[in-house]
């Protein structure tokens, strides 16, 4: 088979796999005069090069191995063993704890270059654990019990536990495909000394600037809801998000922030829509790709974005954002995404010229993708 | 050919095949209140993720580059290029030099999660250098000369040498497989400011603790002896190893370190037995692996291992451990290893709350693993 | 196919294959007492391990991702997507900048075991960014915006900018490759607080130490002129570069530094031929591998190669070096070279322990190779 790149199998099961996938980025925001340095400006960036292999193992086991170079460092993506035979499946390594659909689905198919602030702002990120995963029909119920980022986990005192809970339901109705979801998440760091630091970057990843940031402020624990809802049809989609995090404080009041977003997209090209899969996302597969004389598939997105970390005496900050993007896929494993973002932000950690924390943005970005 | 991932073959003699392994540790140890502060708590790690290619090109050369990512950065492991016709064989590049059956057993094959304490104690490394290799039906000679690891060679004042040599006589009697072997190593660092320090964890290497330690002390060259000898006879084996490190330094005394160990374990399955080939152990395969309708592989272990770093006026610590392992192969390239110790240190590096430094210990561990 | 590895191709066009390369250096520095303390010792270094892939999609793309790990780190080299499906393509991604002919050759083909002084001096390095290249006939242009490489894209500050272009006219007159070229280069580093350094290692990269440097000078903007001239006649070859580097400052007076060389080489073995390939060296590959009986292919080259790092005021000091190199290729992919080197140095940056700043040194280096 070939899935970007060969997929080797034997008759009796084997199989293995190269994976990876390259985005150059150029982005830049434009904030008002002093907000953001000269920190903004027009850059280019690889978001993510991640090199890695997929392999099964007759048995009913199945390991991914993969790891993002982009920073001229090595980190650890998808790392896992899972064996199972029929509904459930049993996980053993570093996978993302059932976070939300937009950070579910994979960042090759997202809307946007850039997922939701609130996936970025409550520190979504791969975990090390044990998890299951259990599927029949229209229902997939994923839970699991993790430590930390494999890269947290280098630091000696770190003994952090999260347990994480979602459950789909993903109904297919004619031609039309429905997904409801609900997740719950809890966080222990098991640190008396813990620090936690909530903000995100204004939709562009080439700043580090995140114009809305609680600073640290210490976490007893953390406990989170995400609630998700989508639907493609035809070449429509919708989606919506809404996550409560909620910090469990030692001493002062315990804030709960908030983020959300709601979106609707159109596939332009005729015959073509949106993949979905497994609770997520999938592939925009052209029907008629520019190697079948066809311009190959093209999709165009709104959302409003909402991030709140104003909350408990905590004034992090508030953000808004309409969001479009343009996607083109000339073939499958392709794809060009244009993006353009309008921020409203209020309380803004990073202050204009004249010491002004509420102001408009703008942010830009450009992303050339393969993946294999 | 399939050796967990394709071996890809020509006729005129070309191969290729992608490497990797992947280790998720959960491990922890419990020490006398004090002893390792909060560090020892329960904890998950990637032991080892490496990925890499094996190659063969015509004309007898053969080569290798892996490395381990697992602390989300790139350590090389084995990068070499080998050439060689008949019984010798000549390699340029880093590999192990020639050290211990514990060392030369690949990680994936060790009766316990982790190695012999001395094994660590001493520095045993990878290095790059030029070596040969000559076999002559049970007779194994390596020898070699090396520079350093790697990662150490990046420091420009880095002109270590060593040499390394070995031999292995390795006769088998019917069925039953002998191992006696001998090592001999010296190394001078080259450098009138070099320092060592030898230490071990306690068989777990979540934390970054070691109960033995010497602290750093000048060096001024290392020589080392060590002796081997194995048994595998049917379901059981045995195997011990003795190992004098002498340390010369300028000033002081020139201590001598030693450590070793002595091991019996038994394969529970029936037709099942450990694996040997070219002086090391090899892989436990299950004659009824669980695609078979069988269980898999199951193996049991009990080691006793001393390490003994008080002499020449120097005290590191003494260090005697009770330790036991059940592995579970269901599949030939998956295993789960299970450990359990009981430490004995005495002049312990760390000291309990209330100063003591001779007290015991308990070490767990659980490693989930797979390769290709 | 099989190229060092297997090419993996289907019919419509799709390919995948691995790649990757070694080398391992053991080379020396000879210098007056005190010039360059202990480091330039005799010193073993993986000079680079390449691992990656090349990709073809169907419709005219293709893609790389390679880094070097050999540092015990990751650089990314080549990692791009390129599109065309004409004499036109377009290149998107982390390429060399158009620079050279010793640096657009591969390593693994230089002539040297390290390349022009020149080429080190000037900073020529991989850059992120969008390029074109034309080819007909014998007619190559290149051309292309960049940002800076990909490691110092990290920086949030970095927003340097580069317009860099090449001319390559390449006839072939019988049975003898020409090869005359320009290039032209213009870089901004958008920072009013830029600085640079332009120095070089005395052809050994085991050392860090840098007999000619400059030092740091603050930079407004470079422009780079480079010349080059090549031919390939049977066994014969010859080649030469000059290349003008001029700093503008923002205050002193703008020096212009120069460097280049001039090459032959004579390929021993009968039938056996330097190879050349789009704009730069190529393959040696015996015709007589030892496969074949043969004794593979036997190159020599000897090379004067010139550095002046003195104008406008600074003083950088003067560099000299004849060197000699024998190369060895038993087959194809593998590669064997032997470098001598003297070296003048005037106005040195590295004091003798006199104070001498004129002096000579000698350079030693054997690389052992393999790619695939």
């Amino acid at each position: 088979g070939w899935k970007g790149a060969p997929e080797i199998r034997t008759a009796d099961g084997w199989s293995f796999k190269p994976r990876g996938r390259m985005q150059v980025d150029l982005a830049a925001v434009d904030t008002p005069v002093g907000a953001t340095d000269a920190r903004g400006g027009l850059k280019t960036e690889f978001r993510r090069i991640y090199l890695g292999v997929d392999g099964k193992i007759p048995g009913g086991f199945a390991y991914r191995v993969e790891a993002d170079v982009a920073n001229n460092s090595v980190e650890l993506t998808d790392v896992y063993l899972t064996y199972g035979t029929g509904p459930l499946s049993v996980t053993a390594g570093q996978i993302k704890p059932f976070w939300s659909l937009d950070e579910m689905t994979s960042d090759l198919f997202t809307s946007f270059m850039e997922r939701a602030a609130f996936a970025q702002a409550f520190g979504f990120e791969r975990r090390v654990g044990l998890s299951a995963q259990y599927r029949r029909g229209d229902l997939l119920l994923q839970a699991g019990v993790f430590g930390d980022n494999a890269g947290d986990l280098l630091d000696d005192s770190n003994n952090a536990v999260s347990l994480d809970g979602r459950v789909v339901w993903m109904p297919k109705l004619g031609d039309t495909q429905l997904h409801l979801a609900a997740s719950g998440h809890w966080r222990d760091p098991n640190d008396p000394a813990a620090l936690g630091r909530y903000r995100a970057r204004p939709f562009a990843h080439t700043t580090d600037v995140r114009l809305v940031d609680t600073g640290l402020i210490d976490v007893a624990s953390e406990r989170g809801i995400g609630l998700e809802g989508a639907v493609i049809a035809g070449p429509f989609h919708a989606a919506g998000e809404g996550y409560w995090h909620r910090v469990n404080r030692t001493g002062p009041a315990d804030p709960t922030f908030f983020g959300g977003y709601a979106e609707v997209g159109m596939v332009l090209t005729p015959g073509d829509r949106r993949g979905y899969k497994d609770g997520g996302f999938d592939r925009l597969k052209p029907t008629k790709p520019i190697t079948a004389g066809g311009v190959g598939a093209f999709e165009v997105n709104a959302r409003y974005d909402h991030l709140d970390l104003n909350d408990g005496g905590i004034v992090g900050g508030r953000q808004q954002a309409a969001l479009i993007s343009l996607v083109w896929a000339p073939v499958d494993y392709i794809r060009i995404n244009a993006n353009y973002g309008k921020l409203w932000v209020g309380d803004a950690r990073v202050a204009t010229a004249t010491g002004d924390r509420d102001y408009t943005a703008d942010t830009f970005g450009l992303r050339t993708q393969v993946d294999f």
